[in-house]
């Protein structure tokens, strides 16, 4: 017997749960297994090229022995929300404590939930492109219409504040219901850092139209090129707001998979939405316990951590500072300069170079070259590569030079 | 301004996102802060009652230790897929291979994920009452609307075919889209295992109707009583289905968080799910990396695997044994012996007590007496508790007798 279309049984909205990252990851193990060096520039992992701080290391181990291995707090061990607090109070003046942090697994996990406990179908929030995938991902999966804003590169990636609330005008005057408006700062893709006047403008945005401000913070302390980071929490009391931050980037610890969601207001809305977060928290009991541990102490060892970050981002403005160059001496790209997180991501003329797109771009370049970057398209932009350039110079010196060398190839 | 109901801003579906487990921790913590002792019987969590087995931890010690702290595979890390299709094999004859397992952050994150592969507003699912709370609120969630099929307590928690049938034929006659048929073996709540007859009744209902058979059995390993486990993966040879397991019961490991999704056949369903859970794991990037490897280990190394589970397994069986035993010699409550898990689910006739419901029952009992456990109605069941029966005999013995007293004070 044949029923109701039990073969074709996927849900609609699953389409929308895609994200470019890996998807030349099966021919670059074949190119590797037959034995070609491949240089993967796509996976923004600090853990894979710098060593997790050793106290950290110490401090999960320490949990281990002490079998603190059973199911946690839902919201968190008190530990790590504590020292979350305490981290926003040393490094902004922020005032809120740990009733207003939950820990998740992983940023990703706070999207999925976000989305889920707001999301009804048609409803729209604010995304800005370039965006890091499953932002735009999560929101579409809950039947969410996206209010696409672009940044303009010719701006450093600034927001068209122009276009910004025409759209919000016209939203409005449609009845839309507008639940959110979501930024990154310091950007993945783009490396940018918004001003703080930026910043307060959109504070003011939010405000006039009773929006839900939500900011990913994650890359707080990746910061250089003289720029300042200026977190939501210092201009947005009063007004409702979520902030995204983690362990996995300042905390050089991606693999433990904890990430922070924090609610600082008492109003109406941030208290359901906490509320209701914290049910989608109770639903998967807690995030791995250990970790959350040990990720208290990385936290509340501020004298191990700032040696620790310090390094690192020295290291990350180092190679973005060689990959930036090189691309703005080339004849076939060029690139904004990043001031945050580790990724360059330049703009390359793709059609005069014969390619159909830059889904081509990368697949040829992973096969001639053996370089694999991902496509700018993932990110909502074509016609740019995303590069991650947390390996060593040498490395993402001799992958840019691959890059030049292929576009001249391709060249007209 | 106020614009289009931003304040009443949460998603219709969150309302599904509930589970009863944590309802009265906060009176819990209100005595327990005022100096009572509280017996807390609600969470099915091992690792807070039998230590971690050390030669798990040591091997999680080593992956830190090695720092296999960055992000994995988002499948997860190869060696613990071989290691959960060679114990498949192992134990039920299995042919899968790593090929067809994903590791998730607990069977939770593989219940949201499959809900949302699967379901659009309006599928239909078979579920089975009592239930665990998550498989209902996952599949709501996401727009479901279940067919509950009730098992019968009168015949030990079986299966009532005849009425399942009836409503297969009624959907089927109706053009629902029935998307699966969820069982858990053994039960949380009622620790009932399913017979081999019962399964290969349900596995050929599932043929017949077309119908992707899910099967949770985390608790496999922890089955006394007598009682034979037998494997969906054993009986469900050419027909699509999805087993559900994890690490947190059988290897003690609740808060290390990681689950296994097993889809052993190779149908376009299979693929098509197995390819879109594949998506949700790149948009999440990975489960804990050290935790993987950990587990790797604890599976693989069977000699110490085998000692931990029978002494774990013997104690369960003894403390499910005092529990079932004193509750079956009282005048008020009465229970089926559980066959596996860790649960005792007595039935109480709680009305008889002068008491509305089991919301009120348990409330008032950990008030009155400071036991705690779970109402009956949030598995699906009134006039019901569920009592966790891993604490040492001594205090459920005594939890059980308050239950008796508390009972005796308040019947009329």
């Amino acid at each position: 017997m044949q029923h109701g279309g039990m073969m074709s049984s996927l849900s609609d909205m699953s389409k929308y749960a895609t994200i470019a990252l890996q998807e030349d990851d099966s021919l670059a193990r074949r190119l590797s297994d037959s034995g070609k060096d491949i240089i993967s520039l796509t996976i923004g992992d600090p853990a894979a090229y710098f060593k997790t701080p050793k106290y950290i290391i110490d401090a999960y181990v320490r949990a281990l022995r002490q079998r603190r291995t059973s199911y946690s707090n839902p919201l968190g061990v008190l530990e790590l929300r504590k020292a979350v607090a305490e981290r926003y109070r040393r490094r902004y003046g922020s005032d809120f404590t740990e009733d207003d942090v939950m820990v998740t697994q992983g940023v990703s996990e706070a999207l999925m939930c976000l989305n889920a406990t707001m999301i009804n179908k048609g409803d729209r929030a604010v995304l800005f492109s370039p965006y890091f995938t499953p932002y735009l991902s999560y929101f579409k999966l809950y039947g969410g219409k996206e209010i696409l804003e672009y940044c303009r590169e010719e701006n450093a990636w600034d927001i068209d504040f122009e276009s910004l609330e025409a759209d919000l005008k016209k939203a409005d005057g449609n009845g839309d219901r507008i639940k959110y408006l979501m930024i990154t700062n310091p950007s993945n893709p783009t490396g940018a850092v918004l001003s703080e006047s930026t910043l307060r403008k959109l504070v003011d945005i939010a405000n006039e139209y009773d929006l839900l401000l939500v900011s990913d913070e994650i890359y707080d302390e990746i910061v250089y090129n003289k720029a300042k980071f200026v977190s939501v929490s210092q201009l947005a009391k009063g007004i409702p707001h979520v902030i995204l931050n983690g362990a996995s980037k300042n905390y050089d610890s991606t693999g433990f998979r904890i990430g922070f969601v924090i609610i600082p207001e008492k109003d109406n809305l941030s208290e359901a939405i906490k509320n209701k977060m914290k049910d989608f928290g109770s639903l998967r009991l807690s995030a791995n316990t250990p970790a959350q541990y040990a990720l208290a102490e990385g936290i509340n060892d501020t004298n191990q951590h700032d040696k620790a970050i310090r390094v690192m981002v020295k290291k990350i403005e180092k190679q973005v500072g060689v990959v930036s160059r090189q691309i703005n001496n080339s004849d076939y790209m060029s690139t904004v300069l990043p001031q945050g997180a580790f990724y360059v991501f330049p703009k390359i003329n793709i059609q005069d170079l014969g390619i159909r797109d830059d889904k081509e771009f990368v697949r040829k370049l992973l096969e001639e070259e053996q370089v694999q970057v991902t496509r700018g398209s993932g990110f909502g932009k074509v016609d740019h590569v995303r590069i991650v350039s947390l390996a060593p110079s040498g490395t993402l010196s001799l992958a840019i030079e691959k890059m030049e060398r292929f576009c001249k190839r391709h060249s007209r």
